[in-house]
Parts: C-alpha cells; sequence; structure tokens
C-alpha cells in the first residue's frame, strides 16, 4: 500500500516536527482568518468525552484586546520565573527560558491569540483527566494543522492566572472555562527538527511498572 | 511547494478521519510491540509545560491483568450509564452507548491496553489545565500516529474510578497518576470518514464573545 506509507511519512513528519514556537514566529506577516478557521475545522474533528464537543474558539486579533491580554500574560510569566530562579537548571532549561522571556516581551505583537474553551468547569482533580481530554485533543491538532500550513504556535498557559480579567475582556461567559493560549503566527523559515529525548524504551512499562522488557 | 501541500493534505486526512474505535477493532489480530514503540517514540515529540516529559507509558497485554483492568473498567461504565439513564439522548447518543456498551464487554480481549502515566499530582483544578496539558498532547499524538499505520484506538477514562487499584495490580507508584486508557488494535478496515460536527464558524468568535464575524 503505497499511498498508507506516504501518509504515514507525512503523519509522522508533522507529529515530530511540530515544536514550540516562539522565537521564529513572523510578527510582521498578517494571518488570514480563513487559515484559523481551517485549521479549527480540522481541530473540531478530535474527539470529546461523552461527545460533548462543549468547545468555543475565541480569536484574539484586535491590537488593544492583545496588549491587556499580553499585560496579564508578562505579570504570570514574571512571577512563575521567579519562583524558578532559585532552583538549579540546565543548558536547555536557560534556553527554553530565554525563549519564553522572548515570547512574554513581544506575545500582543503576535498576529492572533487563540483561547480554547470549554463549558463548564471541574468540580475536583479527578474530574479534570477527562475535562480537559475533552478540549487537550483538538487544541494539539489544531498546532498540527498550523505546521502543514507553514504556521506555528506555542502552547501556552500564563494566561490563566488571569483568567476572570480575561474573561471579562472578551466577554467570555461564567459557564465556560479556558483551557490555553497559543499565539500564532507564520514561521520563519520551516525547517524544525525533532526534539531530544529519552529513548522511548526507557519509559514504556510492560505489564509491570519499570519492566522495559517489551512482549 | 507540491511537497508540503501533498504533506497537508496526509495531515489533514488524519486529523480528520482518527475516530474512536470500538466495534472495529481486530481483537484476533497480534500486535507487534515494534508498532506501540513506534507510535510512542512519535507521541513523545509533544510539547510539555516547562520540557518536564514527566511522562510513562504503561503497556499491558498480560490476559490476567487485562481482565482485572476489564472489571474496573466495566464497574465504572456500568455506573456511569445508570447515572445518564434518565436523560433525554438522541440518535446519535444511543449510537455512541451501544458502541460503548461493546467495549465494555469486549474490553480485556482488546490486544493491549495503554495507560498513560505524569509525574506528580494536580493540587487543584486550577493547575489541571497545565497539567493535563503535559500529557494529553503526546496521547492524541500516539493516537494520530496508530491511525497512520493501520491500527485504532479510543480515549477512555472509566477505569479512572479505580486508578489506586489499578497502579496495585500494575505497580504504578504513588508519584504518578494515570491519565487514560487506550485500548489498541488493528482496525477492521480503514475507511474511516470524518464526524459529522457543527460550522466551525458558528463556534469561532472573534475578538468578543458570540461575534462571528471573521477578522
Amino acid at each position: 500500500m503505497a499511498e498508507l506509507s506516504e501518509q504515514q511519512s507525512a503523519v509522522d513528519w508533522v507529529l515530530s516536527t511540530t515544536r514550540t514556537v516562539r522565537k521564529r514566529l513572523d510578527l510582521t506577516r498578517p494571518v488570514e482568518p480563513q487559515v484559523i478557521l481551517d485549521c479549527l475545522r480540522l481541530a473540531i474533528q478530535a474527539p470529546t468525552g461523552g461527545n460533548a464537543q462543549g468547545w468555543r474558539w475565541m480569536v484574539v486579533t484586535d491590537p488593544v484586546k492583545k496588549a491587556a491580554i499580553g499585560e496579564f500574560y508578562r505579570s504570570a510569566g514574571r512571577k512563575y520565573f521567579a519562583a524558578k530562579a532559585d532552583s538549579k537548571r540546565g543548558e536547555q532549561d536557560l534556553r527554553v527560558q530565554d525563549s519564553a522571556q522572548y515570547l512574554m516581551d513581544v506575545i500582543e505583537r503576535v498576529p492572533v491569540l487563540v483561547i480554547p474553551c470549554i463549558k463548564g468547569r471541574p468540580a475536583n482533580v479527578e474530574q479534570s483527566a477527562a475535562y480537559f481530554g475533552s478540549i487537550h485533543p483538538a487544541i494539539w491538532s489544531f498546532s498540527l494543522a498550523l505546521r502543514a500550513r507553514g504556521l506555528g504556535s506555542a502552547w501556552t498557559s500564563f494566561h490563566l492566572a488571569h483568567e476572570r480579567e480575561t474573561a471579562r475582556l472578551l466577554g467570555i461567559p461564567e459557564g465556560f472555562t479556558q483551557a490555553a493560549m497559543l499565539p500564532v503566527a507564520y514561521t520563519i523559515g520551516s525547517d524544525f527538527k525533532p526534539a531530544k529525548r529519552r529513548p522511548v524504551e526507557e519509559i514504556t512499562y510492560w505489564n509491570h511498572w519499570d519492566n522495559t522488557a517489551a512482549r
């Protein structure tokens, strides 16, 4: 089945090169509303618990509203990094922090900010896995669809520390929960490489914890 | 860029045809451990908050353990449907329930059960979005990678009602949280169609809630 194997290689490509893009977001090239809608149309093919499809997609392009969200984002980001300042970090941690700092600085200049919202709110931590499992797959599909079109994104959650203020700013009603925020732009170049990861064989256990002998 | 557009069409295909598979899981065809590892290797390319990569992948193939998990799964599933029995349901709801009932009946005969685990546990609901956001993208990538190889899965959470018993059965330590369970098998045929969805234009809002005028 030649066709399936070509499809497989394209799928493997998108799964292994959809990286968190921050410094390579093109802040100068506009993003057409149509490409956002095309990617969201694919995103909402993802499954939801009980087929609830309780999602709404808040897309922010207005510079004044982006600036306000940028302040919320930076305020929470600064607190996060201040809290981490004393912990020991490796080279990759510092590179990620440098890149995250860059995104904090330019967040309102990213052409589009997408805030996925989901109906309700989990009553407790136990309900959260299934609850967010009904929006996270769609968010990740959205990121993959963007990548296939030459756009990039970063899955962020800093602004959630100011979820209520953001809801007020955008008119999001009480009955909906914000799940994340994704700044979206065309990428500068598209030669993203797979990330370094621990060998999967070391973190896959067969029938009992720590048993790495595949069977 | 002909190449990119071919990749795009394969990506669109996988995002729009990776359905929840229950009745069309092939219970008789064995699943090679290698294909599970190949799909998990792609899955762990997904991003994690703070690049934590706190995941472990529990793969259950042992019939005795699958039978025990099957009991947990059925017990929670029965309670779920009993609680829903009085609510009014449409045709699609009934079809999903019929299909879910089938999976409950055969769950331990599915060749492979995969339980994604993640380090720690969120302290509260507010932390849950970012916390499960560090494992759900990888779980969904795993499902997409399976689809590209002719396998299918269903993202389930019934067994989480018996998370502690399952942890004891599999030796999962206290410091890890189970995020879901995915029964995995080759699919019977592979002609899955996109799901019916509400038009994306109706559930995408631009700069303010309920404003569907794209800009």
